[in-house]
């Protein structure tokens, strides 16, 4: 049994995930009402043995038939040659036979009207040319009988609703029931979780092990999940992508709206190092790591670090209440720790506020002198039950603080079962969330067992409960946040289509590229193709000098290495000169660039440098960047991305968002750039790119932006079509 | 009894920390052959009892005498009136007795020739006004007698050595015999350090709570460790630095040399709200806190940022060999933590490097086909012990590797404890590191209990063991980094102290500034401060034009506001018509003001703007900035510190750990400025600094950097000195 994904998979393109539809069924993956176990052995602490065990052992409200050819019965149940050989009705099969014969075994389930089924076997995609080719056939039957699939090459499903209790998982034992759903690319990270989970008291609602997503891939489960009362907040681990686009449509109806639920994700392969070991994709990945970052965020997907991350912001989540806003009240018998539990919740954007007059004189009372007591509230090394309790109530009822920490540490007198019921009594009444750091380990153990037993979230770390308040208060934020208002802007259509209809794969010409800017908006400045040194001075009297010749030709690229281009020409007869001259250099040079022409432009008044980038992600679809040119860029990777097309609201994020904005602003006593209509320029970029499946590259750099009464121009620009 | 250290504490003049010299006796505190406790109670579960109690049934193997007025014995030990009332010589005195009467009880024992002295009672500074004054009161009655004294308000120091076995602290039990020594100004963390340590079987030489630090530091207790037999690594909880000079200078013969020992530190209160909550310092130390970064470094001192990577490093130091270099090969049987943990190592510093042809031919034998035998090594999720120790022995024998981390996720064919007896077997005979990671909890515990009884080092997530072997890393680069070789370069030093001697505090007037650099090799260009037009006519003829006059003024700070700068003068009527024009206006708008003159200095070429900033900070003594000026250091925080003096190596470090370092390379098409130059105007700016205790602020804002050719320039300077 194999559970590795190191496999080699190619990304899909988008409508690959509209192949097959398997949110119809999803219900018989996770409710069946009957299930066959196809491949089931009799030798136990063997995969196919154990999962018919554990659908058998974990209280399963159905019936389960074993289909295991040759054998009378498996753990004394009946067994069958074929599934087709079970006289009921079968809603799901739970597939285990090896992987060579698992097509044969999914096709009779097809004919035996199976529509959901769970493939645990190994050795498909993820073991080569030859597996890649047995997976498709899965995915063929599948289509055709209309099968909701799981897998193949995963650990299974498990779901703890009391109506169900379905373990269709080689999963040791049954997790507790709970409010969080987890869905997981790799199966071996499962039965680590799990375990962890377990000892921490951590109850789920569903647990999903998809493996190589041949059939139902994370986005149906999204939207089953959303559905799904049992689930509060979705977690999830994803080593590769396949479509981005849909992920992140599928995320924001789930995240946001009349029944949010979060969704908390680690992806790997964060680096080229770690990509490459997940092998999901080829090539450099450092880049579009920080677009699935932003592309994330944008989608409000939390993008988490670690599991132990991904569990304390889900428990945080699920067992307290959503707080008003950020501001942190501590209490603490350890100055210590309380300063680094200050720390942490600076670094991590909370606010530690200072308490009301009335709280502090009220805390006078239950706490001795010598205890601080401002935020944080030091109660002392000697403190019981008492002080905490007066101090924990006294924080939750100030209304400069919206949760609290508790932070204990086992000192001689401290009597830390006590502490932890006072502070459950509290928690039960409490409206604020409150959670609790007892440190240490082996003397505070049935202290942090009480207040995970009443669902009190408890961290190590007063750190790491401070890294979940904030993942929390992202959560709060983005269902805060207006929803997009995507406008399309009045923009030439047409013009662009007659320019990228007939053109080739590769860059547009300059000529081509400022005219389909010009026709979405941008501010082009004049120039004209000319074929002639007359037309050429004619169009530079228009403009007016001085104006730049740069030579048009498929044939080159880099215009200034070919002494394609002359700067300042400042009357006719530099025009006329420098036309002829570019004209015979080439022909002798380059005797094959076929010349189109002269673009005549005129010179770029002096402004900020910004680069606007546009770029067809395989994964993700058009992206955005934004940044100011130079080292900006390319020293201090000072860029933002957002997701094509992009509001106004979102343009905006991404040119704030950028450090060197300031400079746009006036810094260091430059002139104020216009930046209302950079972002404008951003939103047209987004909506061009969008607009035109064909352009896979674009790259308005730099565009010149200056004051509002100069404005901005578009210095260079290229665009690079698909075929 | 309180361990609170939230108190006020102003920070101390360095040389307070020379006052007393405790290093003598604090072999009395830690191995001590008769101990009396003075101010025991009857009463269990108090810490006066409870100190005694532990002294008693540690395993001591001296004896203790219970000083306890008006009691005849306490558990069963013949109890004394006072100390001077035992009868034979004491070796260190533990002080109990509430804060009003430990001045009393301090005394005896300096007259009953107690050498070493343990306060653990709290009231003293951290209570307020009243408390300093005890506090120096225990100081003075030290100096009297000699007495090295740990506290007061601390929780006691326990030594692990089996010769000496002494708890004689108020912790609820002795920690193991181990080569960890961990100091903590926090008494409440080591509560809950000790309880957290014991479940991870982790050991401890000594642990000392040093509370208000008013005897013995962490300077003197670095020094008594280094010579410590029993200690390898010494593990530092700071809140207030008050001697950081001291603490560098001993930092550095202890990290370094014949008998190196790391020291790691956390030091809270980063932000100024944990700084302000530690209410140690007073004002902003947002910018100090960076400092503080950087001076660790140079001092070798790894600042962590929790108690977990403390410990997570301190494991792999103590129990590990030293790696020859970072790295890193990884033997998992679960794809997805594979994963997880070379992203971990890449963003750690480490390396991940490919195996060598020999060890993945090698692993072809004892793995399965569908094994990945690159870096990480997938064993796959059904693998036993066979696989991972076949795995783990090719991978440490590979030369491409210097050290290794094993991962586990707990499947159902896992055979857990008899992989961890064969990771432990192989550990035995290994000379490279070992690591590993376990994941989960409940089913991996008996697992992870051999680990550690074995001293491998255990991380519940792959993520922390890299970021312990880039700590361990760190240190293996500061042991190898060449010594530094300060050669102070020849200066005029009798020049500046003809300035300095007589200047008032404040800022020096430009005039002495630029004598003050000039004398100390900067590049100062030409300048004279003339009182008449015709000399100023005169200097200019001689420098050559243009030229620009400064009016140099005591009253006159802003000196373009008060129109006393004229720029581009380019002949001698124009010279003279400005000094007139500019002596006439002040004298009009600011009669009051005193002219000193008209300093007349040639036009600065162009360059790169240089930032090089010194300043006295009460903590670490003279501190050194670098950094580009403009938007670097204000938007992008693009500045790196030193200690001064530097030597030519840390110089470069500082010029080009500065990102936009890559501008005065060169990048972007710009000159290349002449970087060496610019590193021997920081060392000579970290001499001046030194070698004059008035000058508290220096700063170089700009200095012209240009080529080789063309050199730097000083264009303006602010010197500001002490009373």
């Amino acid at each position: 049994m194999t559970t590795a994904l190191t496999e080699t998979l190619q990304p899909e393109t988008p409508e690959a995930a509209d192949e097959v539809k398997h949110v119809n069924h999803l219900d018989g993956i996770f409710s069946p009402k009957s299930i066959a176990v196809l491949g089931v052995t009799p030798t136990p602490n063997t995969v196919p043995y154990d999962i018919f065990y554990n659908i058998l052992s974990s209280g399963f409200r159905g019936t389960v038939y074993p289909v295991a050819p040759g054998k009378r019965s498996i753990c004394a149940v009946r067994a069958y040659r074929y599934v087709l050989d079970i006289e009921d009705d079968i809603d799901q099969a739970v597939i285990v036979f090896p992987a060579d014969v698992v097509d044969r075994a999914l096709e009779q389930c097809g004919k035996k009207g199976i529509k959901s089924a769970i493939v645990i076997s190994a050795g498909f995609r993820e073991v080569g040319p030859k597996g890649v080719k047995r997976e498709q056939r899965l995915k063929d039957i599948c289509k055709e009988y209309g099968i909701s699939m799981i897998g193949p090459n995963c650990l299974g499903v498990l779901n703890t609703d009391p109506n169900v209790l379905l373990n269709a998982s080689f999963a040791r034992k049954m997790p507790s029931a709970g409010r969080i759903a987890f869905l997981s690319q790799s199966g071996a990270l499962c039965t680590a979780v799990l375990d962890y989970a377990r000892a921490k008291r951590i109850g789920f609602s569903k647990f999903v092990s998809f493996g190589n997503k041949a059939g139902a891939t994370e986005i149906e489960l999204f939207d089953y999940l959303h559905n799904d009362d049992q689930t509060d907040i979705i977690l999830l681990y994803l080593e590769e992508l396949r479509n981005g686009r849909g992920l992140i449509e599928a995320a924001r109806r789930i995240t946001r709206g009349d029944n949010p639920k979060p969704i908390l994700a680690i992806k790997s392969g964060r680096t080229a190092q770690g990509a490459d070991a997940a092998a999901s994709h080829t090539g450099s990945l450092a880049g579009e790591d920080a677009v699935c970052d932003a592309v994330f965020q944008e989608a409000g997907i939390i993008r988490v670090g670690s599991i132990e991350e991904l569990f304390n912001t889900a428990i945080l989540y699920t067992y307290q209440p959503m707080p008003a806003g950020d501001r942190l009240g501590i209490v603490t018998n350890a100055g210590g720790p309380g300063v680094m539990a200050t720390d942490a919740a600076i670094y991590a954007g909370l606010s530690v506020p200072r308490l009301t007059d009335a709280t502090i004189n009220r805390l006078k009372g239950p706490l001795p002198a010598a205890a601080n007591m401002k935020n944080p509230v030091d109660v002392i090394g000697d403190a019981r039950v008492d002080r905490y309790t007066a101090a924990l109530e006294a924080v939750l009822e100030d209304s400069n603080i919206d949760q609290a920490l508790v932070i204990l540490t086992p000192q001689s007198m401290t009597d830390i079962d006590a502490i932890a019921k006072g502070m459950c009594d509290i928690h039960e009444k409490a409206k604020k969330p409150v959670s609790c750091s007892f440190m240490g380990a082996a003397d505070v153990k049935s202290g942090i067992d009480l207040l995970q037993k009443s669902r009190i979230p408890h961290y190590v770390l007063p750190e790491w409960a401070c890294e979940a308040m904030s993942n929390i208060q992202q959560i709060r934020r983005w269902r805060e946040q207006p929803d997009a208002e995507l406008q399309p802007l009045p923009v030439d259509r047409r013009a662009v289509e007659a320019v990228i209809d007939q053109a080739p794969a590769g860059y547009l010409d300059e000529n081509d590229a400022l005219t389909v800017l010009d026709a979405y908006g941008l501010p082009v400045p004049p120039y004209k193709l000319c074929t002639t040194p007359d037309e050429a001075v004619e169009f530079a009297e228009q403009i007016g000098y001085p104006v730049v010749l740069r030579v048009v030709s498929p044939q080159i690229i880099h215009k200034s290495e070919a002494k394609g281009v002359t700067l300042n020409l400042i009357d006719a007869d530099a025009v006329r000169g420098a036309f002829n001259r570019m004209q015979r250099h080439i022909a002798e040079v380059l005797p094959e660039a076929e010349i189109h022409g002269m673009l005549v432009r005129g010179m770029i008044p002096d402004g900020y440098e910004v680069i606007l980038g546009a770029k067809r992600d395989p994964i993700f679809g058009p992206t955005l960047m934004f940044g100011l040119g130079g080292i900006y860029v390319s020293l201090f990777k000072d860029v933002t991305f957002g997701l094509a097309p992009v509001d106004q609201a979102t343009a905006a994020r991404m040119v704030h968002q950028v450090k060197a904005c300031q400079l746009l602003k006036g810094a260091r006593g430059g002139v104020r750039a216009d930046i209302e209509s950079i972002q404008e320029c951003l939103v047209r970029v987004g909506q061009l790119i969008s607009d035109f499946d064909r352009i896979i590259e674009l790259d308005v750099n730099p565009l010149i932006a200056g004051s509002a009464e100069v404005g901005n121009a578009v210095a260079d620009v290229r665009i690079r079509l698909s075929d």
